[in-house]
């Protein structure tokens, strides 16, 4: 058997499905699209692509069901779930997630069209499974698809740990050891066996604290913005957006390079000569309607913010992260022989949601010599104290 | 300069201050004590000791005093004290420590009667230092103590990490280089610097982690209550105490294994045959006069529930950890220009402390052969439900 | 002072002058140039760049200057060097520099131009420096430029280090603490002090199994070639050198894929579609004369190749790799007090000689349905055994 | 199942006879045996035990065993006999192995004795093993028995990996997981796959550079041979050679530190008081013949030199570590589709062969104050230059 060496979990080891999967497009694509996106320009280190991820979560994938001794078929069926999982994210995966969305109206787990029209179908059809069950398990839907896609999946045992092994920051060291040995089928749901109360807030605790250092260190979402902005200036402009979906991400800063809209996006992104923060507000301090902004309301907003700022409308980037959500609280656990939801038997789950309410920001951006202006503007507009 | 190599911090450079100290009695002996005492029957990976740890202290103490840019003199007691700090840890480390203060009074921390008494009031005289400033400084009093012994010092700064590194349990992997660089001084005060809430929070959660999987692990803890009770009947049969207190791990099983009241215990630890669980109960479920007992309450009740179970009285531990708390929810961070403390700006500190009651037990233990009687027995004079 | 956090030294503490030069272009550039270009086709997690591993040189130059107690004029200048150290370098490194060499007549260290005609030179005069004594520096000439780029230099003990926690391959794992340690100067010359010869052993010793397993790895060789003949027909087309010498990986992708003539070559790097070994021979079994070929001489036996083959001239490459070489065997030593050459104390260095030549082979690469016809006519060419 | 969390191999699967295995008394009182023995005086962090050793050395033969797919009862012999294959040591390990093979003629892996008397002789029993068998593939003599203990074994593949992670020397790092892929069985031999030449001198590398830095560090040999002579005055004075030989580390320092004879030995390793290098002489400058002397010659030459000298004989110690081996040369690799042994097809190998000698010291250790006379008395008695 074929194996990969990885600076996560040593070596992994491939199955005949996953070294012909592999060799597919959509796979090899993954090599050009980074985990972390716009993190590398925090944490420079952080060069680690969906690629390598994919790998890791095949890895996890194939450890759980081997530990919980699925059928061949389900198993074969799980692998190849988790190998693909990713493919469905655009370039800079996330951070253009929105503008697909808007524009395709399709999520990065609905992936049955692209598996249908790629080379994968042949691979998937030579082992015997079906484009529609896989696209399903990468859903989170079908038998174990919780395994792949659920509340405390493969998928982030390994984005924690290979995160914190690139940023070289420490919080996302999740005992992965430990979380494989403990997923049980119980009424057929994956739970955490008894005894694991501590495991799975050990989970939500290693994102929030990653997300308060890593995922939304202003800087990268700053970036993130930009991004978005630019993508849908580019889709407006009459980019196909199917092909956008499928650009990776060194492909998307050369498409913004060749466009006078965006050119200075792509520049200011290579550079790392970023706008800079007009507004950084905490969740007390926004007005909760415009928590539920859609983006159209947020286009208006940074659009009236501009006129009354005097500057541009590209120079105005209004960044609603939404409501905060801890999706990991919907986790089951077994305790005193019961299953029960993690968030009603933890009352960590409980101070973790408040903690994601007090790092929650509102922020608004704008080139450095307009901060100024767009501050004042946007305090008024959006009627923040 | 002489370096000595570590597992955790590469290497420590020792200034001649410190390579003196190393020489002396009450550190080599450290040598001897283990770090985690009786986690090794738990953790096979954990048999590191307090000398490396005083050394890894001394490491960052070092580090921060530069970083604060201390007076030389400042900085000269500041590394003494931090390389002392664990001198007056009796053998078995925290597991010995009550039994040492009911019999001398004293505590770990209350260190300037073993200074005075060793070759080490002869190194701190040579290099300027006196006594009683270092001795202070270690209980946390002097100025800076606080960074050797305060809410967030480099003592569990360096516990953390090196407990994770030879358990293999990564919770404890405190982001020690951010710390380091957030110390600041105000108002006569250690801080962290603006924009540290969550790194004050990250230590708070690795050690509540900790708590929950290594240093309350449920065999480790009743491993400790075992060389407590033996303590109690080599110390109660005319053992002279100040000998005791500086035995090392090894030296104090030896005397166990020499004398009949005791060599049972010797016998028990050195082959992992140890009592089993009769009781444990979650905070919910205990009287809560029980948990403020005083050691002669426990030990009363301890006699009561043998008679009841009809065993001899050393078949009965009973196990209280007395009141949680959270030291390091007592730190202070500047939050937008003021020091604010930890506990008053972080809702997760509060989301731990609960966590900290939940991860709570009560235990009562008993060999193997008489759990069944302990146990309903001591249900019914303890009053659990 | 600013820090950056890096996945391998921790924190990056940059001196103003570092801050200042983290900001210009040439360095900015090399967030786009992975550390070790085609490696990633094979180590999936090797997406590492020269911008963080110039960081890393810039560490541990800091470092050093420091224990070695450089005056500020002469660390600062050192500092300078080590970080723009790898500015000078194309898009894939080391595997376009053959390409630029012959078209620019300019190794990768020759940077002078470079830095006066960009930001650097403004940055450098703000902060005392000149251009020409940085360059001489980073070329290893200026006085303890040796530092950066010697036998035994900072960049080698990041990369060795750093290649290793990317890929996963522990064999790079230098005690770059000791080496930091051990660096003196004797007799103006950068030396290793007394008792580390095996220090200085471990670093070739790193290096060898690297090349093996890492460096070497015939995927990333073949690879390496196909970029180096799309390099030379897209600069043989009238491609600006100058402007080729600065793009960055994908940059160079995007240009290959927009011309006929390299176009498929873009598209087999992107998806792993390599050629593949048509031959593959031990350093005895190649004609020595052939060790010594000029390009030119390389190109007209392809041809020949192909010709003799049937194929097209560019299904044929032969990837010569010159006489092995090994730099660090140059360092000097202090043993019994006296300045000793590394190679003349250690006869395992002989015997890493011996081992590079092992390891030596000469490659020739074709797409896999060509393979058959060009190995036979490449043995007949080449007079290979 | 049953899993243990080890620092190094992160869990390790119990499968039950392992886990009946652990509990018996021999595999306890490794718990009490250091890996290293007198290493922790030079590296802190030196503590693993031979416990954890053991069942890290388990957790890898059977990986080993399902990859070359040994049948269910040899994989339970060899699991069995690679978690006990270290119960036959002494205390302090290698380090006391020359006095019980003096005192009793027996090598520690000749265990079958002690396998008979003990309760492992039940347990095997149990699960259907015979002692002999087991004590056999200890030995490295029954079939598939050179997986635990031959050139290239698990039992190395573990101590260099563990050893580098405890002292944090890097060095011993060789990649295991590789190792694991690479072994096969070829004309009844256990053999590294085509393709691993490199994969084996990494194994010789790293234990050569351990060597250098760790295992023969003249502080460690020091302290170890002053245990041999103090061990040689216990059992020369009656102790009884098989419960010397069952004793823990301990165990021995407090037997040592009860008689008259020892009580100084026992005080100067408790308190790192050692004595120091007389002599410190290479291959070259001694005469040859004094290599193989036997260890009466050696104790005979010791009354010499302190005779010439006019100190006590405990005042002397002549350390003679005997002729240089390297013992993995003996390695098997297929290249090229034959069986070769690894010194016919690496030049490296050689190199290595000549580094040990060139590491190799013949050492005169006396007490601080004796070593000017014994330095002088031994050059004369020894004929060293």
């Amino acid at each position: 058997m074929q194996a990969i060496k990885d600076a996560v979990h040593d070596y992994v080891d491939l199955c005949p499905l996953a070294a012909d999967l592999l060799d597919t497009t959509p796979l090899q694509r993954l090599r050009h699209v980074r985990q972390l996106s716009t993190v590398a320009l925090v944490y420079p280190s952080a060069n680690h692509t969906r690629f390598e991820h994919s790998l890791g979560v095949y890895h996890l994938a194939r450890e759980a069901a081997e530990r919980l001794d699925l059928d061949d078929e389900d198993a074969l069926r799980v692998r190849a779930a988790a190998l693909l999982h990713d493919v469905g994210h655009g370039p800079f995966g996330h951070q253009t997630e929105p503008a697909i969305e808007r524009h395709l109206g399709r999520h990065h787990d609905e992936v049955e069209d692209l598996l249908s029209a790629t080379g994968v179908a042949d691979v998937l059809a030579d082992h015997g499974l079906s484009v529609p069950e896989v696209a399903e398990t990468i859903a989170g839907e079908a038998e174990y698809g919780r395994l792949v896609s659920g509340d405390l999946d493969v998928d982030r045992m390994d984005y924690l740990v290979r995160d914190a092994h690139h940023t070289g920051v420490p919080y996302g060291t999740v005992d992965h050891g430990r979380l494989l040995r403990a997923f049980e089928y119980r009424e057929g749901r994956l739970v955490l066996s008894e005894g694991n109360v501590a495991t799975a807030e050990s989970v939500l605790v290693a994102r929030t604290l990653m997300n308060a250092t890593v995922y939304r260190h202003h800087v990268s979402r700053i970036a993130g913005a930009m991004l978005d902005r630019a993508a849908e200036r580019l889709l407006g402009a009459g980019f196909d957006p199917e092909r956008f979906a499928r650009l990776t991400d060194h492909e998307l800063l050369v498409a913004f390079g060749e466009r006078e809209a965006t050119a200075e996006v792509a520049r200011r992104l290579g550079e790392r000569d970023l706008y800079k923060r007009a507004g950084w507000w905490t969740w007390e301090e926004v007005p909760e309607a415009l928590v539920d902004n859609s983006y159209l309301d947020v286009r208006t907003l940074e659009r009236k913010v501009a006129g009354l700022a005097g500057v541009e409308e590209r120079d105005v980037i209004l960044d609603n992260p939404g409501r905060p959500s801890i999706p990991e609280s919907g986790a089951h656990v077994v305790v005193d022989g019961e299953v029960e939801r993690l968030a009603d038997v933890s009352t960590l789950v409980s101070g973790l949601g408040a903690c994601a309410r007090e790092q929650w920001r509102l922020g608004v951006y704008a080139p450095d010599e307009h901060v100024g202006a767009v501050s004042a503007a946007a305090s008024e507009v959006l009627g923040t104290d």
